[in-house]
C-alpha cells in the first residue's frame, strides 16, 4: 500500500510526461506556529475541487495539458538561507529536465532563488511582476533578503528595464523613484500596451503576488492594500498576455486562514488554473 | 392569543389582496444539521430590517405594492421527491389564485418544480437565469436531479432557445457547448440587447442564483466563483429588464452562515426588494 | 393561505391548551442596526432543530407537555418605557389566563416588568437570579432603568431577602456589599443548600442571565465574564431546583452573532428545553 | 517616566507646529459593552502600520506635513448631549488655534457639533457628505438627534444648497424628495462636475461616512448597503476634489469588529492618509 | 521526481513495517462543496504540526512506534454504498496484512463498514463508543444507513451487550430505552468501572465521535451538544482504558471549518496521538 | 493640547506615586504585518472596560492601589537583540525606582531579559512559570533565543531548583526529563502544596504564559494545547499564591485576533487585574 499524494485539481501527468511542474514552497519566515502563507499550497490543493478543470475564458481544460504537482518542498523552517537554496535546487532540477516550474508560495522572497535559476537558463529573461507593493527596498529593517526587497535583489542581477512592474500601489517614495528609473514601471493597473510588442518572443518569468488583487476579492493576505484589480480585469489582461513565452511562474502570498469565507483560496486556484493553461504549449 | 408570523420587511398585505406571494423553500439536500441555504429565507426576513422599503433606483416602495409572505414550506428534509412535489403544489396554488409566486431558496434544484408549474400556466414561458454556473449537466455524480443539472432538466421540457443564460462563468466543456447550441447563451455578463425586443410581452420566469454576483460582494454561498457582477451592474441590467412581463421569480443559493459580516444576506434582501418592485403591476 | 409561524422546537399546543406560554422580547436598547440580544429569540427558534425534544436528564419530552410559543412581541425600538409596558401587558395577559410565562430576551432589563406583573399575582414571589453580574447598581451612567440596575429595581418592590442571587462574579464593591446585606447572596456558584427548604412551596420567578455560564461554553453575549459554570453544573443544580414551584421564568442576554460556531445559541436552546420541562406540572 | 501615547502612523508634530489636528470621538450611542464604532479610532491607530506613510496617488508623504493626533476625547458614554458638547469644545479649541480639525468617528451624529463649530468660523461653509444614507430624516424613532437625522439638523442651520450629498443610495421617499429640493443632491455616485467650479475658494467641511464604500471593500460598518463605490473611484474623485479648500473633515462609522479580515480598518486608514495629504497646504 | 505525500505528524514507517495504519475517509454525505467532515483528515495532517510527537501523559512518543498513514481513500462522493464498500475493502486489506486500522472521519456512518470488517476477524469484538448521541435510531428520515443509525446497525450484527456506549447525552426516548436494554449503556460520562474487568483481553474497536467532548473545547462539529467531557476527563479515562486490547479505532465528525480558532482540529490531533500511542504494543 | 494616553482600566497613578508599573512589550518576532501577540497590550487596554475594577475574589479594587501604565515600549521590530535590551532597560529603570514591573507580552522570550534584570536586584529570586509548554529546549530550529527555549536560558543563569513549572502539558521527551531533574516540576496542574512553605518570603517573578489556560476559555494564542486549567482553578491557586512576595510579573502570549469572540482578551484582563491586586502591598 502506498501513501496517497495530494494533487492540485486534475493534475495527473507523471513527472516524465509533464510539460509544467507545480510545487509548493510553504515558507513564511515566521518562527511561530499559526496561519500564514505557509498553509497556502495545501489549501489550494484541497479547495481546488470547488472550481472546474475547464476554463471558459480560454476554452481549454487542465485535462488537455500535462502538469505534474510534485507537492511541497520540505523546507527547514528556521533557516532562511537553506530555504532559498532548496527552492533554487528544486527549480533547477525542473528546468534541467526541460520543464516549466510553477511555484505556489509561501512568501514573495522565494521568488528570488527561482528567478535566479531561471535566469541562468534564459539569459534574456524578463520578469513580469503583478503586485500591490513595489518590493524595491534596498533593505527592510536591516535585512536585505525580505519580501519587501525581493524585486530589488532581482534587479541587482538582471539590471535595468528587465523587470515589468504592474499594479503597484504601495511603497516608499524611494521605491517609486527607483521603479520609475530602473524598471518598466506601470503602477496602479495592468497596462502593458506600450511595450507589449517588445515582450514577444522573450522568455518571461511571471510572478504574481496575489495582493495585486483588491482586498474585496482577496482579503486573505498579510498586507491587503485597497485599490487593486478584480478578477475580470486580471483575466482581460492575461488573455493577451498568455500569448507570450512564459517559461516559469509563481503565485504567492495567499494566507488562507485570514479569509474565513474561503474566497481568497478559490481566487488563487482560479488564477493558477488560468496561468497553467496560458503557459502550456497545447493552448 | 395568536402565534406571531415572520414577514419579509413591510409585507403586510393579506393573501387575498396580494398580487405577489413570497415563500421560503428551505432545502439544501444535505442530511446533517448545519449552515446551508436552508437558513436563507429566515435570515433574509430577520435582516431585511437593515435596508429601507423604498428603492431610490425605482422610486417606489414596498409599501405601495401588494405582497404576501406565506412563510416557509415545511419541507420533509430527507425526501427529495416529496420536497419537489411540495414546491410544485405551493407554486400551483399561488398561480391558480391569480398571483405571482416568488420563491426564496434553498438550493437551485427547487427552481425545477416551480418553473414546470409556471410553464403549465404560461405555454410561452421564457426562463431567464442569472448564475455563475451553467447547471446544464445531464447528470451529476449519477444523479439527474441536482443543483448542477437543474437547467438541463428545464430544457428537457421547454426545449431549445427558451432559456436565457446570463453571467455564466463556470461549467464543463460539454455544458458550454450545450449552452451555445441550445439556449440563448450570453456567458460572463448580463448582455441582453441582441434579443431584448423578442422578450417583450413574453411571460418570464426570472431565476437568480445569487452566485452570479462576484464573491467580493456575495461570499455567502456554497460555490463562490470569482469574476461575477457587482450590485450596480445588476441594478443597471434590471432597470431595463423590469419593463418585461415577469410572472414568477426566485432568489436562490444564499448560505448566510458562510459570511460572518452579514453582507451577503443584505445583498439578497436588496435584490429581492428590487425584484418585487420590478414585478409589480403598480410600478 | 395563512402566513407561517415560527415556533420553538416541537411546541405545537394551542394557546388555549397550553400550560406554559413562551414569548420573545427582542430588545437590546441600542439605536443602531446590528447584532445583539434582539436577534436571540429568532436564532433560538431556528437552531432549536439542532437538539432533541427529549431530555435524558429529566426523562421527559417537550412532546409530553403543553407549551405555546406566541412569537416575538413587536417592540417599538426607540421607546424604552413603551417596551417595558408591552412586556408587562403581555405577561399580565398570560398570567390572567392561568398560564406560566417564559420570556426569551432580549436584554436583562426586560425582567423588571415581567417580575412586577408576576409579583402582582403572587405576593410571596421569590426571584431566583442566575447571573455573572449583580445588576444591583442604583443607577448606571445616570440611568436608573438599565441592564445593570434591574435587580436593584426589583429589590425596590420586593424588599429584602426575597431575591436569591447565584453565580455572581462581577460587580462594584457597593453592589457586593448591597447583595450581602439585602439579598440571599451566594456568589461564584450555584449553592442553594442552606436555604433550599425555605424555597419549597414559594412561587418562584427564575431569571437566567445566560452569562452566568462560563464564556468557554457561552461566548455569545455582550459582557462575557470568565469563571462561570458549565452545563453539567447548571443541570446538576437544576435537577434539584426544578422540584420547586416555578411560576414564571426567563432566559436572557444571548447575542447569537458574537459566536460564529453557534454553540451559544444551542446552549440557550438546551437550557430553555430543561426549564420548560422542569416548570411543567406534567413532570 | 511618561505614559506612552498612541498616534496615527508617523504623525509626530507637536500641537503647536501642527497645521492639522486629528482626534478620535469614540461614541456609538449604545449603552452596552461590545464592538461598534467606538472602537474605530483606536483600531485605525493600531492598524495604520499596515500601510505606508507615502501616497503614490498624491506623490506626497505624511512625513512632509504637520499633523498632530490628540488622541480620543474622553466621552461620557451615557450622556449624549454632553458628548456633543465635548466634540464642539474640542473642535472649537483647534479652530481657535488656527488649525484644521479632523475627527475619527464614532457615529455620524458627531458630525453635527463639529460642523456647527466650523460654521461659526466660516460663514460660507459648504458641507460635502459622502454617504450611503441620506441622513435627512426629521426624526428617527422619536429622536431628532440621531445618526439618521444628522444632515437634516445641519440643514436646519446652513439652509438650502449648502450641503453637497454624494453617493447616497438609501433613504425614505421623503428623504430623497427633501434632498432633491434642498441640497445639492447627486445620489448613486461621486459626480461633482456640474457644480465643481462654484465650490472653488469656498471653505469646505468634508464628512465621509465610510459606508459610502461598497460593502465588498468595507463590510465593517453597522448598516452596509450594496451598490457603493470602490477605492479607485473614490481616489479618482478625491484627486480633483483635494484642490479645494477643505478646512475640516471627518471619517466616520467604521465598526472594526464586524470585519474579521481587517480590510475595513485598512481602507479607513488609507482614506484618512489621503484626506490628510489633500487638506495640507504643503501639497 | 516523486509527488510528495502528506502524513500525520512524524509518521514515517513504511506500510510493511507498520503496526498501525491510519487512513482518512473524507465523506460527509452531502452533495454540495463546502465545509464538513470531509475536510477533517487533511486538516488534521496540516495542523498536527502544532502539537508535539511526545505525550507526557503516556511518556511515549510517536517516534517510538510504527504507524503508516496511507492518506485518504478516494471516495466517490455521490455514491453512499460504494463509499461504504471502499471503507470495508481498505479496512480488510489492513487487517489481512496483520495491522491495526485507524480511520479518520468523515461522518460516523463510516464506522459501520469498518466495524463489520473487524468483526469478521475478531468474533468476540466489543465496540466502545464515545459519543454525545446514541445513534441508535432504527431509521432517520426514512434512511436506515445514516450517522444517526450507525450504532443500531452495528447492533444488528453484534447483538446485545457487545456495544459499550459512553458519554451519550442526546437521543430520542426510544434510543435511550433501547440503549438501556440492549447495550452496555453509561450515558453522561465515561464511567467504565463496573464492567472494566470483563473487557480485559477482549478485542476492542474504539469509535470516538468527537462530539462526546463539550462544545466549549470542540465547537468544530455538525451537532454540538453542551454537557460533554473535557480533555482531562477523557485523558484520565483513556489512561486506564489503553491497557485493553484495542485492535481498531476511529476518530470521527471533526468539521474543521466551523471553528475558526482551529482548536477543534488540534484537539482531534491530540486525541489521535494518544489513541495511537495507547494502541501500540510498544507502550 | 497634549496627546492622549491609553491606560489599562482605572490605572491613574502617576509614575512617581506608583508601586507597580505596567508596560507593554508588543513583540512577536515575526517579520510580516498581521495579528499576533504584538497586538495584545493594546487589545487589553481597550477591552479592559468590559470588566470591573473591583475584584470580588480579593474584595479589593484597582482604585485602591497605585499602578502606572507606561504604555508600550517602542520595539524595533526586526532586531531581536535590541528588543531584548530595551525590555531589560525598561525593567531596570522601574526596579531602580523602587517599583514592581509587570510586563504585558508579546511573546514569551521577552521574559528572559525581564527575569535577568529582576535577578540582579533579587539574588534569591524564584521564577514561577505557568505555561502549557516547558520552554526548556536547548535550541529551537538552530536558535537558542526563542519562545521555546526561554526557561532553559533562565535556568542557565538561575540554576537548579529555582524555577517552579506549573501546568506544563507539552514538550519533548528531553524537556520533561530536564524539568524533572533541574526545576521544581509539577506538570498538568497548579499543585504547589509540597513546596509552598519554602516559597514564603522569597522574591518571586511570576510569569504567566496564558496558554496554561485551556483553549476552551483561551483560544486566542499561537499554540493552543487542550487539557489546561480554567479560570476558577487558576483563581483558586492564585488565592493562596498571592500571599507570597511577588516582586515582578508578566502576562504573555495573548494573540487577540485569533479569537473573534474577544473572550481571550477579557480573560487576560481579568488575570492581570487579579495579579495587580495580589502583588500590591495594599491588599
Amino acid at each position: 500500500m502506498d501513501a496517497k499524494t495530494n494533487q492540485f485539481m486534475a493534475l495527473d501527468a507523471s513527472y516524465e510526461e509533464a510539460e509544467i511542474v507545480v510545487f509548493g514552497a510553504p515558507f513564511d519566515g515566521t518562527c511561530s506556529y499559526r496561519p500564514g502563507t505557509r498553509f497556502a499550497p495545501n489549501a489550494m490543493r484541497v479547495h481546488s475541487e470547488g472550481i472546474e478543470v475547464y476554463s471558459p475564458y480560454q476554452d481549454s481544460s487542465l485535462e488537455d495539458i500535462q502538469v505534474f504537482d510534485s507537492g511541497d518542498i520540505d523546507l527547514p523552517f528556521g533557516n532562511k538561507q537553506r530555504v532559498l537554496d532548496m527552492v533554487a535546487e528544486h527549480t533547477k532540477k525542473i528546468l534541467e529536465d526541460g520543464k516549466k516550474p510553477v511555484m505556489l508560495g509561501g512568501e514573495h522572497l522565494l521568488t528570488l532563488p527561482a528567478v535566479l535559476e531561471v535566469h541562468k537558463q534564459y539569459e534574456e529573461l524578463v520578469v513580469v511582476q503583478l503586485d500591490a507593493h513595489a518590493d524595491l527596498r534596498e533593505d527592510y529593517m536591516g535585512e536585505n533578503l525580505s519580501h519587501a526587497t525581493v524585486i530589488r535583489r532581482i534587479h541587482d542581477t538582471l539590471g535595468d528595464h528587465r523587470i515589468v512592474q504592474l499594479g503597484i500601489r504601495s511603497g516608499t517614495k524611494e521605491e517609486f523613484a527607483f521603479g520609475k528609473e530602473h524598471t518598466i514601471f506601470r503602477p496602479f493597473g495592468l497596462e502593458t500596451r506600450s511595450f507589449f510588442e517588445e515582450l514577444k518572443g522573450k522568455p518571461i518569468y511571471l510572478t504574481i503576488d496575489l495582493d495585486v488583487f483588491d482586498p474585496s476579492i482577496f482579503p486573505g493576505t498579510g498586507t491587503p492594500e485597497p485599490g487593486g484589480v478584480d478578477f475580470r480585469e486580471w483575466m482581460s489582461w492575461f488573455s493577451n498576455f498568455k500569448s507570450l513565452n512564459i517559461v516559469a511562474a509563481d503565485v504567492m502570498e495567499l494566507s488562507p486562514d485570514y479569509d474565513h469565507s474561503g474566497v481568497s483560496t478559490i481566487l488563487a486556484c482560479k488564477v493558477l488554473r488560468e496561468v497553467l493553461l496560458g503557459m502550456s504549449s497545447c493552448k
